[in-house]
Order: C-alpha cells, then structure tokens, then sequence
C-alpha cells in the first residue's frame, strides 16, 4: 500500500516579522498550495495573542499545516499529498519568503505495512 | 530549540464501515483530544463520495489530522503537540476503535537544528 508522501520542514532562523501575524502567514500557506497545484477542501488559521500563528489548509489531497513561533524565529510546516508533488523548489521558496536560515526536511512515506498482520 | 514531537500513525487493516463516514470518524479524533487532554481551537471535516473522511482539529497545542482509504482499510492520523503528551495507549485504543490489524508509528522531534547556520 502506497498512500502518498508526509513532508515536514523545519524552517529556522526566519524573520521575526513575517512569521508574527496571520495575514502574512496565511497568505504563505495558500502560495504553497498554489505552487504545488494543490486543491483545497476548508481551512482554519488561529492568531496568538502578541505574536503567532496557527494554520491549516485541508486538501483534496490530504493537508498542509503551519504554527510559528515567532520568539524562536522558527516555524513548522507539514504536508501530506496523497498525489506526488515534486517539492524540489519549495525549500529555496521558503528560505527567501521567511528571510530564514536553514531549513530541515523529513519525509515518511504513508501506508507502507512491513507485513501483512493476521487479524 | 525543542519545539516538540510530531507522531505519524498509520493504521492498518481498519473496520471498512468505521473509516468510511464522518461522524464516526470525527467523533475518533475528538475522542483523542479527549484523551490525551488537549485543548481544541478550530475544526474541520470533510465526507468523501461515496465513502472516505478528511478532517483535522486545529489545537492550542498545534493539531491532529485524520485521513481515511476505506477501499484500502487504511487511516492516516498524525499529530503534532507542542505539549508533551503521553501516547503510550493511543495504539490500542486505535486498534480497538477501529477494529484494527496493524499500527505503524513514526515520531519526530520539530525544531532540532543539527548546528547554527550564520545568516
């Protein structure tokens, strides 16, 4: 079983500014559906209270996540796409719109059974 | 930086009736929150034709997503808490709720940067 790909990103060193407020955040989030040529389905973002955002775009494909926290300019990011997505551009697209440093990246491939389990 | 774990479940040989609808499948994860005691901010789901269900909960802590393939009897959870939290039982209560076979689970730790990057 082959479900699709989980990408997450860890986006350090990112400027304070750009990861503070929802509008900013938000905007980032629908970019990188726009890139990707994702679908989204619904989406919920949530600003904290002075600075921090909370975010999700769910998708025809499954979701792509952010929560910042400004005070570590750092910032997570996850997707989830059921469709293959070539993702090659989008960590040098990251690094120039958050202003940030360094990025690390997982990915775990969903689906896979090491076995098959007897029930 | 420790920011926090991001788990990835993915279960397998699932209940075909009990992945295939919303609120069965929404009720799942608000359960999950119950549980593992975390706070919910905002919400959304999604019925797949004619059978399937997306749907995340936006939380205080970050979030909790669900994926469903009931033609492959496969859900996808994931969940990233800022909070540490106790998953020891999550597994059997999976594997109970669902009807379940197989659990596979991954975690990673967000926010580790390996060394400092100069700007």
């Amino acid at each position: 079983l082959n479900i699709g790909y989980h990408y997450i990103w860890d986006v350090h060193g990112c400027e304070e500014s750009k990861i503070s407020y929802e509008a900013f955040v938000s905007n980032l989030l629908y970019e990188i559906v726009g890139l990707l040529e994702l679908s989204e389905v619904k989406s919920a973002f949530k600003q904290f209270q002075p600075k921090g955002v909370t975010g999700f775009i769910l998708l025809e494909e499954s979701h792509i996540s952010i929560h910042t926290w400004p005070e570590h300019k750092f910032a997570a990011i996850d997707l989830f796409s059921c469709k293959p997505i070539d993702t090659s551009s989008l960590e040098a697209y990251l690094l120039q719109s958050l202003n940030a440093t360094h990025i690390t990246e997982s990915s775990i491939k969903r689906g896979k059974a090491p076995v098959s389990y007897p029930k």
